[in-house]
């Protein structure tokens, strides 16, 4: 079985559970305090040389690392991967775009904001952060304004991915009412079969 | 016949054209200069409303953007990309690290350096990239130790995607000196049929 090291409330690590509800993929959880130092232990070192959470445990001696990484192993053979060509790459354009031009921004505007308290040192950083993530939802919205979900007709991982920070975006400070396909968008993907929310809830 | 839209001293592009090289695929090459603005004509945003190169035009009415996506596509079905499972899905693993872990430090201090020229304004970021940059450098030194190529024995696009701001990681003050399982790999790849360096030449 599948374990799953991470802390759900890191959009990151929230990717891989809601992808694993929606397919139903028997799993076991791990949480892993990063403030407290847990990832940078030997233990945890051997399984992600890089330090960070969410990490996927395959098998005795098999981990994958990187949210969007595991999205794609995990997503592999499902309807949230198309097989190959042109509709496979347009899901990882949107991962990678995810990975650097939206979760940088939105990701570490709510980190500042909500889980350090917005410290006087790290308000000019905030603010910058405004901006870009602006931009990275005006390119989401540009988007959704021409097909139903990222990618296409149908929801992809790339939906998964976009959407973990973007429904927390107003914890950094990120008003979404200007944005009107997103929350359209936002609510269709809370309306697939075995939607799960950050809190473990299905609403 | 594929397009690609970039600017070949971009580290990102440059991913493209070595990846086009090795596998002998035709291409045009149309240079694009971000300094003049010329990625966010209306023209260029209907290719990449996110803005960036490269971009690869597939055809009249497709483009696809984001380096890494693009090799993805690009390398299906060669030996640069494995088919299936965790050997596909490490590929993605150090594609993503590069975005997050190794780009933003590496590349953004080699601009801050070599295309900005020092600015008074910018020293305080460029001494904190060094930070992440070695951070980064040490995931790979760590795997290099292990195995020949990043993902594995062969070498993939994970390696095209790293060997592109790695070889030029002394434009942005990095000594690799240290890094002697990465200076070994950077000659594999460049002993590689086909290579062709930064500047066009085949040493």
């Amino acid at each position: 079985m599948y374990c799953v090291y991470g802390d759900i409330f890191s959009g990151n690590c929230y990717k891989i559970k809601l992808l694993l509800e929606l397919l139903q993929i028997e799993h076991e959880w791990k949480h892993v305090d990063i403030l407290a130092g847990e990832t940078h232990t030997e233990q945890f070192l051997a399984k992600n040389q890089n330090a960070k959470i969410p990490v996927l445990q395959i098998d005795d001696s098999t981990c994958l690392s990187e949210s969007n990484a595991i999205l794609n192993f995990l997503a592999e053979g499902s309807s949230f991967l198309p097989d190959h060509g042109i509709e496979r790459a347009r899901v990882l354009q949107w991962q990678f775009f995810e990975q650097y031009s939206h979760e940088p921004y939105i990701a570490v505007a709510r980190y500042i904001n909500k889980y350090l308290g917005m410290p006087k040192d790290r308000e000019a950083e905030y603010h910058a952060k405004q901006v870009g993530g602006h931009k990275a939802l005006q390119v989401m919205e540009h988007q959704l304004e021409k097909t139903p979900f990222l990618a296409g007709t149908s929801p992809t991982i790339a939906d998964i991915s976009l959407f973990a920070y973007t429904q927390v975006a107003h914890e950094g400070g990120f008003d979404l009412s200007g944005y009107p396909e997103i929350l359209r968008w936002m609510e269709n993907i809370k309306s697939l079969p075995n939607y799960v929310s950050m809190t473990g809830s299905n609403d």
